[in-house]
């Protein structure tokens, strides 16, 4: 029989995870409480989902510190940052899994916490939870909770590729580089912005959307998460053997972001975004791209950057504004580690 | 312009996490190396795959301690665990994703063992990696490697349910109970088995294939893990509400299980096991079945164990060999962690 007992404590605890009785209540009260009305298929071993046609997936592991920083928490950010990942690929998510690993002692308030927050954006995205696995480790074993998503959906805008840019597209970027990058570092630090600054973790489909609806022409698309744009243009470069020129006046970026580099010697587009992303565009179509990129939460800051060309392939060449010209380099080093 | 480097020392290094450079050199001459042939969509943020009708889809994280163990390491578990998990809905796995998560300073030698082990038993899978991550944390943040995968797959053998199991069904184990604990357990405290007992963990599809080929009536499958088959027993008569009478003296249990369960306290269906599975079917099946599972390699020692009834719903009692009856309580308290 069964026994009824309820979650009791303030802390998570070994029990929880152990595939028992106790980890039955911790799934009732807390995953199910947050999320009914968001899962599909819970009590099986595996959920049962249909999409038709061609799906985009993209998995990834969440290990952020702190956990609660301006502008989101982990929970937002596994759902953002998987959902994000098969936006790119032209995805609206229809599906997410979720693995969450937590370290004993962690506080049931902060899980909740953290919950409430992976619902939320979870709902807005549209995704239903189809598969979910709570894993408890003894003190020690982790820092505090790692979440692992992995998102799917239908493709509706087909063919985008890192692999099949062209020469003589146009390079937007949908918003300010390197808010995400400074705000984890200050708050990691204990820096005291004595600003607004936040993390600009968000779902990027909504933003993309109108774009595809509106026969915008898009070659790629990627989310500038670690390695900044830096890390993804030359991807691009070496992936579809172009050049591509970067007006470096043209990148946006906020002047705390800017204060926050020269202060540590960082530069804005090496570090990681959470809610933008860089574009390649049919030239033609770039006004029109910006246009709706404006019109949009995530995009009205949009800006055209640069272009890609046949000369220098596989290289990046950042244009400053006195007319001089240098490669920009693949980030490289240690960067910040557990940024998301 | 992309610096050629290769891996260089003998760790993981936090550099490889970046996003940058390094992480390329990582993912290229570690990853790519060792799965080359089993992945698609390499290069992109995320995987584009087809799965026509309904498809199961299944997450879970593996933290296992010891990383190696006999019969297994963490990377055929990662492998066989999520695989397994879907085809106890009916699917065969067509996609796999992996997340890996490791700490700074792992050796390269033992993430070159895990990778080939993750490969070998991928490539028996028949299923294709689609989507990875790899994320480098700092030392002490996470002990050693933790690895999340996610397994989808088209349903061939659908309405498996742990919800609808009626009565009077037969219920068999496919092989022996407790291997997977035990070993796990023996391993983690030193203790010398002077035996060859191993870990079960095994990919399932194959055992189950020709059942599913030869109209055996399955109603629920499940495989015992974390909980053992009490657990997976309980939570099928509290989802079909009904009672299922199991008898003790059919429990497959090898000498050196329960030799460790004697010494240690543990009962053999509470322990976790990672190659066998809990079946429910049709009693005029039964024998069949036996049959068709007795010619396959992981169902040598299948043994029909029980059946379910209208009495005592919710319940699973345990009629030991004098003829005495009592419950098989749900497990409880702590039990193993980091067993899978």
């Amino acid at each position: 029989m069964m026994k009824k007992k309820s979650l009791q404590g303030s802390n998570i605890q070994l029990s929880h995870g152990s595939g028992g009785i106790q980890s039955q209540i911790l799934i009732t009260e807390l995953f199910y409480k947050h999320l009914k009305g968001s899962i599909v298929g819970m009590g099986e071993d595996a959920g049962i989902g249909e999409i038709k046609n061609k799906m985009a997936i993209s998995t990834d592991g969440y290990t952020i510190s702190p956990l609660f920083f301006p502008g989101g928490d982990i929970g937002k950010l596994a759902v953002c940052g998987s959902c994000n990942d098969i936006a790119m690929m032209g995805a609206k998510a229809k599906y997410l899994t979720a693995s969450f690993m937590i370290e004993e002692g962690f506080l049931i308030k902060d899980l909740e916490k953290i919950l409430e927050s992976f619902s939320k954006y979870l709902k807005e995205s549209g995704a239903k939870l189809i598969s979910g696995d709570t894993k408890v480790l003894p003190k020690g074993a982790l820092d505090k909770i790692f979440i692992t998503t992995t998102a799917f959906g239908e493709v509706l805008y087909p063919n985008l590729s890192a692999f099949k840019i062209p020469e003589d597209t146009a390079i937007l970027l949908s918003g300010d580089i390197g808010d995400h990058g400074a705000i984890i570092y200050s708050t990691r630090e204990g820096i005291d912005l004595q600003s607004n600054l936040q993390s600009d973790c968000a779902l990027l489909y909504p933003m993309l959307q109108p774009l595809f609806e509106n026969d915008i022409k898009i070659y790629a698309l990627r989310d500038a998460t670690r390695g900044g744009i830096a890390g993804v243009l030359n991807e691009w470069a070496n992936a579809s053997n172009i050049g591509i020129t970067i007006e470096e006046n043209k990148l946006p970026i906020k002047d705390e972001v800017k204060g926050i580099c020269e202060l540590l010697g960082f530069e804005a587009y090496n570090l990681a975004n959470e809610g933008m992303c860089v574009l390649s565009i049919a030239k033609e179509d770039s006004k029109k791209a910006l246009e709706i990129l404006h019109k949009t939460q995530n995009g009205k800051n949009a800006q055209m950057i640069g272009y890609t060309h046949n000369h220098h392939p596989k290289s990046v060449i950042l244009q400053t504004d006195y007319g001089s010209k240098r490669f920009l380099e693949y980030p490289s080093g240690e960067l910040l580690p557990r940024i998301c």
